[in-house]
């Protein structure tokens, strides 16, 4: 049984539909940002970097996206979840999510999370200002280079694919309408779909 | 024959580091910062990000440290650069590379990089300013929490240690004695006995 340590609406929840759609058994377990509990004890026992998501594995934690989905992929070969066989499709695939993390992720905590780079408020209104000049820049990279379609990687799903929908969900919020990346839209609303997103939605987003 | 896009003092020293580690037949190619090479018609057609690294490989070019550094592991599996049989050790490997590509490089980035997040010259000396905290609490995690020893993953060297060197060989350009961290500042040292390192370091940083 796998333990994925989630708060809605954060990142988490590529974790969580990658999950979903493994067949893997698990629970979600959500740590209370209102009440700061990823800085908890307890919880940086778990996890000193005080993030989520994090999943409990029976020989240990892992956190990061990057690193949950494709142990996720490898964990659940029958899902077909990532390109095992192949490194150089695996890569790719890698090159992905490690984009969505180190810099689509990035660019967006500068809206609300400038703090954490900037001690002073007109820092952090000047970040949040770049913030959707930014996410255009990348999803229009995503939308012309990166994204093959249907799926991240062409033909085959992975679980490239949980984490762009996951990313692209934010974009209304950051002013952007989906439908201004064509193909991400699509994509985004393919996602919506799938049983698995559902199951990740319902549980993730819990109020 | 692999080509690693790569410029001096950037992050690409890790890739080329595994490279070297690999005993794969490679080659390496400067893409010049100084005339924004980077941002030209070819280079944009290798690598739509303008950044290095990228590797190109016979089957296609791949991007991200995080995505590299696993392929080169796996191109080369008898040099043992990453436990790829055990799929929750591999994990643990990539938790930390992804945590090295989007927390602790991002962090460095806010120092000379401001102008990624924000438009004003004092937003840019506001994060630069808060650069050396920040990458304490990063290297205090990394020191504490994460850097097993001898390597980064316990008794297996692995492609996490050439990133974390490459890393921790800018600190001092961020007034961060290494000495701070002694664990982290002994892998430094060990590092810079092995051949490769040697190597890559002779390769990489030309002036």
């Amino acid at each position: 049984m796998y333990t994925l340590f989630f708060s809605p609406g954060a990142c988490s929840l590529a974790s969580a539909i990658a999950l979903a759609e493994s067949g893997l058994p698990y629970r979600l377990q959500r740590v209370k940002f209102a009440e700061n509990e990823q800085r908890s004890a307890d919880y940086l026992k778990l996890n000193p970097k005080g993030r989520v998501p994090a999943l409990a594995t029976e020989q240990g934690v892992i956190s990061e996206n990057v690193a949950i989905l494709a142990y996720i992929a490898q964990a659940a070969p029958e899902a077909k979840l990532a390109p095992l066989d192949d490194p150089f499709a695996f890569a790719r695939m890698q090159a992905f999510t490690s984009y969505l993390a180190g810099t689509v992720h990035v660019a967006s905590a500068h809206k609300r999370r400038g703090y954490r780079w900037a001690d002073s408020e007109a820092s952090w209104q000047d970040m949040a200002a770049k913030v959707p000049q930014n996410l255009r820049e990348c999803y229009t990279l995503i939308e012309e280079d990166f994204l093959q379609g249907p799926w991240v990687l062409g033909d085959n799903y992975s679980v490239a694919d949980c984490y762009l929908f996951t990313l692209a969900d934010w974009l209304p919020g950051y002013g952007i309408a989906r439908d201004e990346f064509p193909a991400v839209a699509d994509h985004y609303r393919r996602m919506r779909e799938r049983p698995a997103v559902q199951r990740a939605l319902a549980e993730h987003e819990v109020s």
